[in-house]
């Protein structure tokens, strides 16, 4: 179970960055849905490296093959699987930190607990893992289209500036995806700057699902809130999550925070859409803090299997700011959370609403 | 399952607000753990209402009878059930709440969700329903404690007001459970005031688990992370959730936040203690925001069952700002999160290190 | 987990039999449905002691309380807590027992497993934990009976006495609860023979389901055979599982069991109403093997806790064959089943049929 | 969850039969385990078409392709993904099925549950899904391997004849896999006269575990009869299974069943090695009822999706007797079971025994 998430639909991840490939069975997909191919791939294109100057150069294909679960085009109700094979793997850029533990990352804690691992490029805990999420994600959303349920996302903070807008039209436009364009260049620059100084920054990525009915998420440990705080902190590089109003309410009070509702629609969204962990008619809102990426070219004090210390350099190509490619892996986790409560309001109610 | 948590130690709580009791059934604790029932008692008696000024007024006993599982002052390995008898429910204060979605609550959704609801005083999705949870935690705490982990927490904002020292030891010794003396003071001005305008206000709860050796934690998706990220926004009232440096780490570069490991310490601790969804050794920290009370006493517009709006104000006994009562709550979360991550490291390598 | 049953519509039994109180938590029932709590007074009085003088004497009231999940007789769609406490439990007929093992019983097993156990009557292990199951199947029967679905059920073997009709009605007219009235004669002459020489004998049970749509069962693992393979062999004394023709067929050829349809109907049922693990739309037919109970009055060799052996007579009051009390049992867990297969499939088609 | 099977040691497959390929991902094994592909093929190599004269002339040559989860011939403890393609598919021969629903096939069914479906060769419902189980069942066997657990199989029954001896290390000698050479020949010639008339034939396979320790299976849902029921009754053509005495102890009395213990060894094992549902340290004995391939080349009277009925002849090549091929099928579902039990059992105590 470590590697699946969801009840109903459950997505089940496999593969290391650096083995034969990566991919995901996704069991639970309703029958009858037409699928294509080709809208994975795009999906999958959106979070592959080197899309732009701001993004690793590494050029993996990154090409999907559905190996199961589709039939003349539409879905068959059973798993899903797929597979993108590695290739653009350089193993020998790695060979030197074999027996090291690269500061932030997951080198040490992974020797820990399974007493063996695959040191080149953090296998398991890459990145690289998330093109299973995101294959997995189209399928999610061409589901949720089915019932009018859309899932955007964009980058609306970068270090100290912060997206002022939320045009979601705009975010493929600009290669932080951001759902401003002003702020955008100005997160551009920043970025460029930690990439010049062989140095990463953070950020923050926010999704938002429209169109979703009242009544999706199941009290009390199943709460919407709960699986969606699941689904975005199992992202890599992800330390936060808030739910609309999140952090910022705590300096604020009951009359101010309580969304008063007239019966058709609500007049503040402080809930994020949620009251109670079920979806109550309003957009549902995530936020989710996004750590500057742990693969950096300065030198840094790194740990030994052996007990020393020692100082790396991470040569290697890497994302200066992982935001813009977090984007489409939380859209997917949004969209995979929302389809696994969904099933599960069918369930409970025997019918579509 | 919506109503249980974790995977090899199930928490599974029942019972409404306002119905004949509240409970929890704990499903995987280990063998052979000593037990005292009063330990339990002692949990519940911090989560109970009525502890002072700045807490509801609402007298419930909250004792706690133990069903099964444990047998001679020891646990059996077998289900332990804890049941709490609802006493001081005032159901008729809430008569006139059976037509109307009372703002900020779980009342709208929870009626589009299952098209029937208990109309009085939350329900299912009352704070009520965290006594079994409680329950359950005192349980997840003695278990930890076999193996030397610790969980502690406290209030650590309110309002503007930021605690500023971590003295745990603090935390019981003031009515806000501050682990700060002096912000306490300040905390509790701030509700007190938001209670005399009948209005309730948010803050930050903050855990911290110390003696969680490195492994606990499945990649990828019931990564430490993710499991607090679901078991803390499970909790009515919470919006967010971060890990170690959290939110914060959007504004710094890799370069900050890639906490220096030199084989024996970490310098920093900006993950939290989990890299890679993995605990590393060091302390595991969480921080929860906590909402405003959802029930006041101020004049609120509220949609009715026809589609009308009116005007309401909430009579009942509620709690200006929920914090300190969230702390044992959030806790119990953490130790539960915790018992079930070390279990499931137990049976990955069959050995209890 | 351990303690739990089904997906959708989860099942979660405690107690042990001589502790406080055996009970269950029923999470997943849909919301909406009548209940009346002397409809599950009812099933647990088919299944408690003292029934008849073929069925133990120990006398057991098993007033069921409910505690949470219903509201003005109606569920919420929350968990339905149910309790039955203990009362006849004559604990110092076991004190003898401690260290010892008796044959056929789980004592050595349960010892060996948690490294400590209630060696007072079977503790978890004993019969009584079925109290939670029939409650709960009671909650399911009401559940299927909304779509017209009955789950009936009979003793049709006892030792070499086989029923040889299939008359429901009749079953609840004789006390070894056989659809033959003439078969159960000769059934209750084998037991009373067996009781007075301080044995027992085993028999089959077999239930069917009527009124099942085709649809229900999750290939490939959850199919309906399966579920409903775990369903049985969970119970207490149960050795063997078939479904529809079983192991005869293990005898014949395709040509005669592959069950021809024309649309309408099928012209046999070897198939037990499920191909491929998912219901045909015939009847669902179950049959169970169950052991000779395990504590009977005449003297056995044991080993004791030190590895010695020892002769013991087990006094207590005994079932000389617990096929009768096993019908409402097995029963409740086709019931359980049932739901947990229909829940499943309104989630993946959205609808009830 | 529908194509997983396991808690622990969860096992998904996916594929169709006519689709491009057919595999499983296994996640929960054990890190540090070696692992030789070359062993996995030759499990595979048991189970394929075209072994011998009885079964199947189809020619799949089923080379498993390991995707994650090995690095340096060591398990990594993260999920291992296996493929195997389909390559002799003969899509056209089953182009006249597309609106008919074959006897005892789940056509039907399925194609109520879903409203689509594969119609060519069964997809889903295929045996060929079986490739992914016995791919995972020889990680099973090389886990269960580290903890002398062994798990071997065979056929015991073939329409009246019945091996009357257990000589494993016959099994592979014989086509029909019999542990014993005489009723071998005996089998083989009932199965080539059911060959001769287009016709198939039922049997019995039996599978042994030996070296379980006492304390594997989880009381009182997750008990190994239980999981071990499901476990079998998951695969395709199977409709009974009996754990030890089984079917046949519902004939005996108590006192002949009731497996006397010394404090070393059963004197009987009518219990199968599970008492309580927790394994006792005997052998663990299952046995499979198996149905005779419903593919068969008669003309049989079959169902259309307009509501018509037609005559069928089924070309293709099929098994006139499954059970050969059932046979590492059965001791796969058997080596996944216990290893998912095993691991149970660790998390339970924190060590291996």
């Amino acid at each position: 179970m470590s590697s699946s998430f969801g009840h109903l639909f459950v997505v089940t991840t496999f593969g290391e960055s650096h083995g034969p490939g990566v991919g995901v069975v996704v069991d639970g997909m309703p029958p009858g849905i037409a699928v294509d191919p080709a809208v994975i791939q795009q999906e999958l294109d959106r979070r592959r490296p080197g899309q732009s100057a701001i993004t690793t150069q590494r050029q993996e294909g990154d090409r999907v093959e559905v190996l199961s679960g589709l039939f003349e085009g539409v879905t068959l109700g059973t798993p899903i699987a797929m597979l993108v094979r590695n290739t653009d793997a350089r193993s020998q850029d790695y060979e030197a930190l074999r027996d090291v533990f690269r500061p932030g990352h997951a080198d040490y804690s992974t020797q820990e607990k399974y007493g063996v691992r695959d040191h080149r490029g953090g296998g398991r805990s890459s990145g690289r893992e998330t093109v299973g999420r995101v294959a997995a994600g189209a399928l999610a959303k061409a589901a949720l289209a089915t019932v009018g349920v859309r899932v955007v996302g964009g980058t609306v903070q970068v270090k100290d500036v912060k997206a002022l807008r939320r045009d979601w039209d705009e975010v493929e436009k600009n290669p932080v995806r951001v759902p401003d364009a002003q702020a955008a260049v100005r997160m551009q620059a920043v970025i460029e700057t930690a990439r010049d100084q062989h140095d990463s920054v953070g950020g923050v990525v926010e999704i938002v699902a429209s169109g979703v009915p009242a009544g999706w998420g199941d009290p009390t440990m199943a709460k919407l809130d709960a699986m969606l705080g699941a689904a975005m902190l199992s992202i890599p590089a992800t330390k936060g999550v808030e739910i609309g109003g999140g952090f910022g309410m705590s300096e604020l009070h009951g009359s101010q925070t309580n969304d008063v509702f007239d019966g058709q629609t609500f007049r503040t969204n402080f809930s994020g859409g949620i009251a109670g962990g079920i979806s109550n008619g309003a957009e549902v809102i995530v936020r989710v803090a996004v750590r500057a990426a742990t693969s950096i070219g300065k030198p840094q004090v790194a740990a030994t299997k052996s007990g020393d210390t020692t100082t790396i350099q991470i040569e290697g190509r890497h994302d200066p700011c992982i935001c813009p490619r977090v984007v489409p892996v939380a859209e997917s986790m949004m969209a995979i959370t929302l389809v696994d409560a969904w099933l599960r309001q069918r369930a409970l109610r025997g019918r579509e609403k």
